[in-house]
């Protein structure tokens, strides 16, 4: 067993998109577990959208990261030594372990998986927080129906490619918004969606929602925000509902920008728009997980991932995904355990 | 009885606040009742902020009215003839009859009013539209809780006047935002809110919300929108609830506004932004009436009605109303039937 433990800290709170130089490495001795302790090492490394607004010291819904702490983030591990009863060495666990090689976590934190059942990796994915949150947002918020239009916007990020094949198995059309051209055939053959465009190839994506959903648009799932919802609620229907599972276009803003007042079209549409964190159905999750490995196992639910090799590679690969330059979900490779 | 009909048309489209010679009067026949239809005589006639919506031609829930028409609005009559077998001459009723001294109505679009109930000018206010607006928007969009705080926009209008004392009723901290000083202290020495302020007086109005909401907002029933809305967003609690019921403070611009984006606030708190037309509740409108009834019996429901006299005032009332000058449900009196 390596006896350093390699971590990744906050050097510097980002302005705007983060840069390499805001992360710092740090090397320090592998630490020993205490009583109901498991020491693990990580195999794969979740990044997600979130993570940058816990680099800001703007109030949210937990407590910032202070400089110099490792950075928070949940991964896939194999455990090491165990001092707890319920694990043994050998068992792959997923928890919130952070950016770094090794960790310690209390038993209680842990999620045992069976690596027999998916490949672990899932459990950071659609079979994880990613896929949890794709179920909540989606059907809790919006219960979409048959023949209803869906647009998810991020559709080929870890959340939006499950929200959009959710969206497809409840017999929705689904139209799906990338932020990349390379990702539009997958979405269309591979994931089934009805129709997909880059928006970042069109100069007002209002024409081309316009074009892909003539019959308006019932459900909006979104992970973007900004000019991209403001096309999008003009083309509401009546009682639509509107899930926002994140705003990625705002995270690296330094300041609050502005847009259009549309609130009022909420009214003459009777329209909803809901805020969700996933961690608000942490009573479901297991039903909901059940639910979504079956449709796996159906085929139903495809997923897709996009694996950087190494604890180095992470702050790249992080700034990477904030600019939407994954194809599916993000992950970091920390060890092939 | 007259043989002359006074009858307010639209003479051209506002741009921003209406003028009075965006109105135009027009002298023509009383006319007859056909088979199923009666003839009435308007006593009030309700003026309501949405009317300003049907005078532009952006595309709403209802076709805009056209250059010449009559405006449309709600009035409580007297029957003049009739020829419809549910009404007879000298019933009261109510439905939309228009802003003209005498109207032709199906008999079917007629609700007929028992003047010993209640004052039936009431009918077009706390027990009518306005108090059914409030009655839905607020349980059924926002289902507030004892002890939780509610804020109300257009406080000491006719809906929102209605929506804070139902607050009350339901034991919340109630806070009134009204767009005058005038109607502060009837506010908290007549419908018994726990504080009020004039948003107009204020820098920002965030501070005083701030200090008047100290536990934070839990609900907020909209009808004013713009920066109002902005500086509540700021203070909401975890799983807030806005009911959208107006955005007076849109009504009269010409092009959209622009505004901080706040959406992902929404994400951070789980909470909801619904926006609603009372018409979507009509299958529950005697229900709601008769528990709006029951409130007003009981002392608990209080009301306050600006009068203003003659059709000839109607375009100026309606103006005064877009500018936040009334105290209490704005109306017209047209006849002392």
């Amino acid at each position: 067993m390596a006896t350093v433990n390699k971590q990744i800290t906050l050097a510097a709170r980002p302005a705007g998109l983060p840069k390499v130089s805001d992360f710092h490495m740090v090397y320090s001795p592998v630490p020993s577990p205490g009583e109901g302790e498991v020491l693990v090492r990580s195999v794969y490394l979740s990044l997600d959208p979130y993570m940058r607004g816990r680099m800001s010291d703007a109030e949210s819904y937990v407590r910032p990261l202070a400089i110099g702490e490792v950075i928070t983030g949940g991964a896939v591990a194999s455990v090491v030594e165990s001092r707890h009863a319920d694990f043994l060495a050998g068992d792959t666990v997923e928890g919130m372990l952070g950016w770094q090689e090794y960790a310690i976590a209390n038993g209680r934190e842990l999620r045992k998986l069976d690596p027999d059942a998916a490949p672990i990796s899932t459990a950071l994915g659609v079979l994880g927080m990613p896929g949890l949150t794709a179920y909540f947002g989606l059907l809790d918020i919006c219960d979409p129906k048959p023949g209803e239009t869906v647009v998810v916007s991020a559709a080929a990020g870890g959340v939006g490619m499950v929200a959009g094949q959710i969206a497809k198995i409840k017999g929705c059309r689904v139209v799906g918004v990338a932020g990349s051209e390379a990702r539009i055939p997958w979405l269309l053959d591979e994931l089934g969606f009805d129709a997909a465009f880059n928006y970042k190839a069109v100069e007002d994506p209002y024409d081309t929602l316009k074009e892909l959903c003539p019959a308006g648009i019932d459900v909006y799932f979104d992970n973007v925000g900004g000019k991209l919802s403001d096309a999008v609620v003009r083309l509401i229907n009546a009682k639509a509902r509107i899930s926002l599972c994140g705003q990625i276009s705002r995270y690296n803003l330094n300041e609050p920008e502005l847009g259009p007042r549309w609130l009022n079209q909420l009214i003459v549409k009777q329209a909803k728009v809901q805020g969700f964190l996933v961690s608000g159905y942490a009573e479901r999750f297991p039903a909901a997980l059940k639910q979504l490995a079956g449709w796996m196992k159906q085929g139903k639910l495809k997923y897709r991932e996009e694996i950087a090799q190494g604890i180095e590679a992470a702050p790249q690969a992080f700034i990477g995904m904030l600019q939407g330059r994954n194809e599916g979900k993000q992950l970091v490779q920390l060890s092939w355990s």
